[in-house]
């Protein structure tokens, strides 16, 4: 293929190209380089001595040590109560690394003995059950790879004038894992619900009890006990050594530590579900009980704090979610959203999981306007900032998925920009 | 759902339930616990006061410190050629988290300085090229969720006396992962493969300069050049910064530390594809190039070293995979072989990929031979052992994907048994 067929399948302006393309690029494409026919690869250093010994639990590259979560924070006083996000801007695929998942506690993370931990079922049940992880262990289970994603996600973008933060910074509040657990249905099955039950408090056995309601209908839906991330057991940052799993539903009611189920007719009205959560309206009211996470996407590569070269072919990549189901598209825009191209996905897209798009891009050395808009199964469309905005009153600041623009400048740098 | 119930949907003998039964299960099924109705859980020490915080990279919980790989050898006088393994009885889901993935090196795990690693493609292409991880960045990625599976794999079971190990000993030399990177394809597509090409040589930059044919076919049809793992840069024990990934080929064909690509018309015969992982046949010939792994299954749990508490239910759980595609279905037998039922299986089920298959088994507390069977998509079933034994000669090692059973005895004890 050479620099005319490139030239010949544009998708969208400047410099966006057809998904079906990709590059199959000669030299021309200006990106690999062209050698003289060697005999050999050269013999670095690392070829010429024995390596390292195996060892039992693995870790990343001594080179890789800044890959790592970012913007670590917490309430002035405390060590737990805040938050870290997931480094998206460095990683690849959908799978995050447990290592690297977000954190979000309200009060630390406990050090909890699994011997000792017991989920409790009670409330409006036939039969108030206890359940142990030894006896967790011998129920049927499941896996599902899913997203999962702290409703204050992408709050620093309520701001009125944009900030300079990376991908990460402002969107890191996200991550996707393989979850095993016990469907929640059998164990509400088991424990017998009353026919005026609708709600279940869920408790988590923290410093700050964190609990939340849960409507019934999605206990009964797709909800998990999960006992296991990316194969292993939950890593205490994450619940260990169980958590609640609600799938596309607001990260803090998937509620960590879990310890206790009580079964009720009316939500509880918690600490935690009054203080926050609530998304402040335009019309002087509060919406309470945002469940489902909107359709979003961001595209992590090139993004805010990374660095473009040089002029040529490149590959924009990000990520496309939605908390009510599959994402069936994500749009791709170079020029601040005159013309869109569609997205090439990774397969395969899975219900309320983290979906990877990518399209490949001819930089020209201008500045541009990049952006991503997805559309989920439902036809739901990702919002603009302007329209999203509209309805939010001063201070809202949950469930932000309005589209993102970054800004590449002419020397390369690249920044959050709001259109 | 009573005892009575369960009695009523046997799916085979010996104690097998129907897959769409699950438990659902009354305090009658035995594993829960009855409880009086009480007000609250418990408070244990881990909700009187504040937990830890956050941190850049996460581990798992220090309960979970027996989580390891196992059976870590290495040749005499060396302490990185050999092997680890997946300790895949500890673990659910199948994703394999990336520092329990198993490791097969030939010589030590080399320490490379991303920054200075090249790959360079050449011999019978029209432009030799070189690529620097940076410039790999930015052709287009792909991502897949498939296994990994040494040749050697269950080689011990070649014994002709039982040994008793555990699953992770016998089988540990496979793993999953989602693996992302740019396809093969671009790559040579770019660099012009001559007519007359049919193989490239693939070679590593550790010390051993691990070197495997591969016919280009294969190049073309579904393999990559794999940077991420998991989500991250694939880890040093993986191949870091690059390796190749051919799905559903036997694990050394993927070099690790990848640095050499040379476009040949006859395989290379190299030092590593003579001396190992040709299977010697009972006709006195030897087989060479068997790629693609054959149709597998193991039952993780119950599996041998564990013991079964006390009679009653449980869940049978296991992986199933196939070198040539996806697994179409997974039967369970718990008496022997005698009769089997049919295993559901986790969703997505994926091309060359781990499946996760379960079934519930009432252990009635008499001796039990637990076997699982998988058919993949091509209709190929596992082998029995004898019939795969017949084939071979004495002293073949690589490639044995016979039929595994575990014995369960009276004490509640299994173990590794043929049948």
């Amino acid at each position: 293929m050479t620099d005319k067929d490139f030239e010949m399948t544009p998708a969208a302006g400047n410099g966006l190209m057809d998904r079906r393309m990709f590059l199959g690029a000669t030299a021309a494409g200006g990106i690999s380089m062209l050698v003289a026919q060697p005999a050999a690869a050269n013999r670095p250093a690392w070829t010429q001595t024995p390596g390292k010994g195996m060892n039992s639990y693995g870790s990343p590259s001594r080179f890789e040590t800044d890959v790592q979560r970012v913007g670590i924070g917490s309430q002035a006083g405390t060590v737990g109560s805040g938050a870290s996000r997931t480094p998206l801007e460095q990683l690849n695929g959908v799978i995050t690394p447990s290592g690297l998942h977000f954190e979000r506690h309200h009060n630390g993370i406990p050090d909890i003995d699994p011997d000792q931990h017991k989920l409790l079922i009670h409330g409006l049940v036939d039969r108030p059950l206890s359940f142990s992880l030894e006896t967790l262990d011998r129920y049927p289970m499941t896996s599902r790879i899913q997203f999962l994603e702290c409703s204050g996600n992408s709050g620093a973008l309520l701001s009125p004038t944009p900030m300079p933060r990376t991908c990460a910074q402002l969107h890191g509040l996200v991550a996707a894992s393989e979850w095993t657990g016990v469907p929640l249905a059998i164990l509400l099955e088991e424990a017998g619900v009353k026919p005026e039950a609708r709600w279940l408090v869920a408790e988590g056995a923290d410093a700050a009890m964190m609990s939340r309601s849960v409507p019934l209908d999605k206990a009964f839906d797709d909800a998990l006990l999960a006992l296991y991330q990316n194969g292993e057991r939950i890593r205490p940052s994450n619940g260990y050594p169980m958590r609640l799993f609600l799938p596309g539903w607001e990260g803090n009611m998937s509620v960590k530590w879990l310890h206790r189920i009580k079964v009720t007719s009316e939500p509880a009205m918690t600490k935690d579900e009054t203080s926050k959560y609530s998304d402040l309206l335009s019309d002087g009211t509060a919406q309470l009980f945002t469940f489902p996470m909107g359709v979003k996407s961001v595209i992590t590569n090139p993004s805010g704090g990374l660095n473009m070269s040089k002029p040529g072919l490149y590959q924009i990549t990000g990520l496309a979610w939605s908390g009510a189901g599959r994402i069936n598209r994500v749009e791709v825009s170079a020029d601040g959203g005159k013309s869109w191209a569609q997205a090439a996905l990774d397969q395969p897209v899975l219900t309320k999981n983290l979906t990877r798009f990518r399209t490949p891009w001819r930089w020209n050395g201008a500045p541009a306007t990049l952006m991503s808009r997805a559309v989920d199964e439902h036809g739901s469309v990702q919002p603009t900032r302007e329209s999203l905005m509209a309805g939010r009153a001063k201070g809202a600041f949950y469930h932000y998925n309005a589209i993102q623009a970054w800004r590449v400048g002419e020397n390369g740098e690249v920044g959050n920009v709001y259109v």
